[in-house]
């Protein structure tokens, strides 16, 4: 039975580890980065010597095919991707594709949340490609510029309807459910939905030492209670799977004696049912008017991304326990508590995900792994659950 | 009997805002920048066109002069002064001197507070000089490099001891105590001390969709509870006249998608009270510990400047208040509940610093301002200040 060689494939993972490695381990390639073009070269010459066809479409997915680079619905293909762009400080195998055949432009969302497969589902809305912008206000026509693309040619990366019969996607698990419960594959029934919004308090900006603290109207202690009350919101009044973070926090100007007069929050959440998503949503916006009116600031709440829950295929469900089985390989469904490319390709055809543990659990910091023989399992569940797709297709 | 012109102060206060001047009102002017530059150029052209004798010192200093550019002991000057720095979005007329023989350099304490008098006055240490940094982590002597001074000479700025007889500073009160009460001047009996502490919390950055929130060590959350109840502290336990802030707020590695791993807070306090400032450090510090041991991340507080309370000189509250007689206008004694480069002074010379009503106690933002005839009164209580010092120790 062919099976995937565990030499070859951990000298890729290491050779693309290198691009935007960093001296502590672990990777900073955010999209579009100098780091990420170098390694969009190197994965379209890997492609190139592996005897596919290789290229790179408008909105920056690389794709190899081991037939024409024509994708057209009388001849539909089964697609297995992931991405090549990393969070800041990540680890070396997120998104790292034992078996690539299209690499998705900006899934980690820099410019926007899985930006490349939403450009080839047909999901990406030109009009609001202009103000697309990174939470440090660099924008994406920009950043895509300097990479050599135009960001308003990137709706023309769309897919023909029809033209893919199949995804399926391997990916590490980034939580510790596999790994604790001693199972070598998850198979993802669910991707969770995820809300980004960008709340910003306002207040005024005063002397820090000549305004009593009575008449200030500080927009960081509302912003810090607003954190601390959405957390406590979020776990009490939430579903056991609703997450909540506030990972980016802008203090505005900036000085250590002038009373903060802006503050800035990137609030995210994520939960399975879009239901649930939705409540919380509105009880947040309404826990966000009551801490401005308390901290006698003013707040905004400006919704940034919105992905409802995205069902797996059955189909494809099936075909991976089948394989497993085969393979001797335990397996267990589970839902994925993280965004994937595959929740966009779940709109134009059967897509499905395949998980293999993460160590402790660990994911989105450098000293995220997995174990080698896992990623093995992981590659030869995949290479046989496409090989019986291409079969049940061809 | 002289007096000030108007016209004249209106047109270089104006002149000066250019320097830094932001499209909306304000500026931006911290000390070494490029504005910044531009606007000491001006300044030193300004002096030298008025007949004065002009020059900088290796601190970045400037003064203007009546008399030679040496500044010894057999012929000891009064000397008056302030700043042209500026905070991030500050107002026009923070440290616009109506009547200029010094302009401190760095009083806003971008790279260290009130750099250029501490220089002046023998306080800086050159030890410290290599690690100073702004809090966007730019290195005092790349700054000054590219402002084409050397940092390590800054302590040469020294001046000769008793080269100085008497200083006096006029300056915006930056707060609202004479406006309400309908004062025009004020006399500053003592200036607050300040403390500037960097609280630095350490947790562990994850993924924010696959951590279940119980597993979290979030430092940012561990932050904000940091500030919302030392606000709580110092609002109930410091002394009627203490204050605190937190303007500086950094969340690592802030992207929307990452737990926050590291979360650094620059914690600002003062009080005219050295015994109130150092119990209400001690407590603060303990309650870092509290607060990080609640959320499981670890805590480092390091001290950034701590200035004394610095008494002014009776001698110069008494010609201050004698000369407002005369010219009629009504004063009241007040401290000063922000620090200045009179501090400073106060260590080698007889220091005071008349204060003028601020629009609304306004400061540290773009639309602080005080009336021109205000500033015009405080001019002349200032000129005549300095007449009757000049006289006393002529």
């Amino acid at each position: 039975m062919i099976s995937i060689s565990l030499p070859r494939l951990t000298s890729r993972i290491n050779a693309l580890a290198r691009f935007g490695g960093l001296p502590g381990g672990g990777v900073t390639r955010s999209c579009w980065s100098p780091p990420h073009e170098e390694a969009r070269a190197w994965l379209v010459g890997e492609l190139r010597a592996a005897g596919l066809e290789a290229w790179v479409d408008p909105a920056g997915n690389i794709f190899g095919s081991t037939g024409s680079r024509t994708l057209r619905p009388e001849t539909p293909v089964v697609l297995t991707g992931s991405h090549i762009d990393t969070v800041p400080e990540g680890g070396i195998l997120d998104g790292a594709r034992p078996l690539v055949v299209a690499a998705w432009s900006d899934e980690e969302g820099r410019y926007g949340s899985l930006f490349g497969s939403r450009a080839f589902c047909g999901l990406l809305d030109g009009a609001r490609i202009d103000e697309m912008a990174a939470v440090d206000g660099v924008r994406l026509v920009d950043a895509m510029a300097r990479a050599g693309f135009e960001a308003r040619h990137a709706p023309e990366a769309r897919g023909p309807a029809g033209a893919v019969t199949a995804y399926v996607e391997l990916h590490i698990e980034q939580g510790a459910r596999l790994e604790e419960a001693g199972i070598p594959i998850g198979v993802v029934e669910t991707i969770v939905g995820v809300r980004r919004s960008r709340v910003v308090f306002v207040g005024q900006a005063d002397h820090a030492g000549t305004t009593p603290m009575d008449r200030r109207r500080d927009a960081f202690l509302a912003a810090a209670d607003y954190a601390l009350r959405v957390r406590e919101h979020v776990v009490t009044r939430g579903s056991a799977t609703s997450v909540t973070n506030f990972g980016v926090v802008r203090v505005h100007p900036g000085a250590s004696n002038i009373v903060p007069g802006r503050a800035e929050l990137v609030h995210e959440m994520r939960d399975p049912e879009v239901a649930v998503l939705e409540r919380l949503a509105d009880e947040c916006a309404a826990l966000a008017r009551q801490v401005a009116g308390a901290h006698r600031v003013g707040v905004e709440v400006q919704l940034m991304s919105a992905t409802t829950p995205a069902p797996c295929s059955p189909r494809v469900q099936a075909v991976i326990e089948k394989v497993c089985a085969t393979l001797g390989l335990p397996s267990r469904r589970l839902y994925s508590a993280a965004g994937h490319d595959a929740q966009n390709l779940a709109h134009v055809t059967d897509a499905g995900m395949i998980f293999i543990p993460s160590q402790g659990g660990r994911s989105h910091r450098v000293d995220e792994m997995s174990d080698w023989q896992a990623i093995e399992r992981g590659a030869n569940a995949l290479l046989h659950t496409l090989l019986v797709l291409a079969d049940a297709t061809a």
